[in-house]
């Protein structure tokens, strides 16, 4: 068997590369919530150590791609390829994390879509022989980006209803050619669609129409039902986006029963004060590296759709009237090739 | 033949990918250069009609990608995948271009590498046999990129002696799977390199070493001389920078006669006063798209390798007292398959 193109978005692998190891580090907040027993490292000082919040941001990815590697049990000289990004300016989180680590990178961006960016292309190079080892990185530190994004976290601004919470967190997934799995099937990459929102407090409701596209021409390329899935995953929607994507199912005659949010599951609304839920490249690749891999190998799901949201937007865009931009891309992951 | 892995760093393609149109487009001061006439479009309004330098950079970009697809006669629906980046804060000169396109997308940052970043991933992906057409676009900006990362233009801040002039220009790339030449036949992927130089006027200093680094990489991958090649072409180290890979290639005992660097040949530097010469993502963009590949075509050269280099710094960081990660990636080309 080849490797087929399937419609316009989406690429089915001849040889599903494998999930050979993932890994995840988060802050005390992320470690006090409903999945802390996925967490492989909750760490209670979100500095890490470190002088700054961007070193802090650097050094989580550093723990994240080392236990992952660890798990793989494989050093970082084996790998082939390594995919990073974060939401800092010119993705120093990354860069700097990858400094030192003996292995050819490609940085991306891709905002809190990067994991599945990340794991997408690690996956179309194992596939496409291109190596037999590839890692997918990616992180996001709530103090980092309050203070890139929006107020300094002294300032103590108030947030709007429909504003979400950044998760300090990393997570990390080592990729091989061959292996036992979980198997990474199919890729859908997503185009960008803007569907005017100007409202930066309001990410969830921007991405959920990014996220409702590219699940729709998943389901279209590959001829699959919502119900094959026992998961249809996004990453950072939070409770309106992802109320949002399952509206626009509605109107096309399908109810996701099966559509779930990292963004929603990782805070605890209740106690936890964070308004629609967690959000950043960290939401979506902690929840991915631990609730979500561990439960598949646990035989709790088999086959889940990870898609991972992301809106494009800077504060210099919004500071010029500009809509977002955003974008979505799927990756099928299952227990069986 | 299959895709081979050459040692650690380098894929030699089984069917290399065509490159089956290039366009770029540039701004005044690069119109008045030694390559003006390798130019599509030179506007002599540096704001391309927009009311923010980050809005110009957008539209230089679609300007780019229009006019390649057109060179190819391609259509935009015809891409199976888009990769793009900038230097911009969240990368937003490619999100805002690439928005209303209707291409599947994959952003990058790989900060002055990116084209040849871009390139790498569209040939892998042709190659892989993922989809039959990708395009990879890049662009900087002379204005927003000196407001974002030194000083507002008003402020007239003097430069120092290594300092390097932002490219203003966007180039893009468009690949098929089959075609007439030139053809992407190797890549070699880049690891970060970082020696220790924390001043961010010195970026070519910074480069040289990743630069020297992936050539290195490729030659031994490869098992080519350098005179292999009839140009081995960096992306912007300027006149300081490509001094330096020089002096360190002439210590292992080689002499690199046909080194070349973007950012020199694209200024005049007795007529245009920028210092070591140019820099930016869109300096190795508009002189491949311009300069290197009609001089192929035109049967000035038959193999050129095309390195990319990129210091992914910030402002954030350079404040907090960090040398300069660096990163070169490297493309062969050549006018036989």
């Amino acid at each position: 068997m080849t490797t087929k193109k399937l419609g316009r978005q989406t690429v089915a692998f001849a040889s599903p590369p494998s999930i050979a190891g993932h890994a995840n580090v988060v802050g005390k907040k992320e470690g006090e919530g409903p999945l802390a027993d996925t967490f492989d490292h909750i760490e209670q000082d979100d500095t890490f150590g470190e002088k700054s919040w961007e070193k802090a941001e650097s050094t989580m990815q550093k723990m994240a791609l080392a236990a992952a590697l660890d798990k793989a049990k494989q050093s970082a000289s084996s790998m082939d390829y390594l995919f990073a990004g974060d939401l800092l300016n010119q993705c120093i989180g990354s860069s700097f994390a990858v400094r030192g680590q003996d292995i050819p990178f490609y940085g991306l961006y891709g905002a809190c879509s990067t994991m599945a960016e990340g794991l997408s292309l690690a996956s179309m190079m194992l596939d496409g022989g291109f190596g037999a080892w590839a890692a997918a990185v990616t992180s996001s530190h709530f103090c980092s980006a309050e203070r890139q994004y929006r107020t300094p976290l002294e300032y103590g601004g108030q947030r709007t209803p429909t504003a979400q919470w950044t998760v300090t967190g990393s997570g990390c997934v080592i990729l091989a050619q061959e292996g036992e799995g979980p198997y990474v099937t199919h890729v859908t990459t997503g185009k960008i669609v803007d569907k005017g929102i100007k409202d930066a407090n309001n990410m969830g409701g921007a991405m959920a129409p990014a996220a409702y596209e590219t699940i729709k021409a998943h389901l279209q390329d590959t001829k699959r039902k919502p119900s094959y899935y026992d998961l249809i995953i996004t990453g950072d929607l939070g409770s309106l986006g992802k109320e949002i994507v399952g509206d626009l199912f509605h109107k096309d005659g399908m109810d996701l029963a099966n559509l779930e949010d990292c963004g929603v599951l990782i805070f605890d609304p209740a106690q936890q004060d964070v308004h629609c839920g967690g959000s950043g490249c960290g939401c979506s690749a902690v929840v991915l590296t631990g609730y979500l891999l561990n439960g598949m190998q646990a035989g709790r799901w088999k086959n889940i759709l990870f898609c991972g949201t992301g809106a494009l937007l800077s504060p210099t865009s919004t500071q010029q009237g500009e809509s977002i931009p955003c974008i979505c891309h799927a990756a099928a992951i299952s227990t069986q090739k």
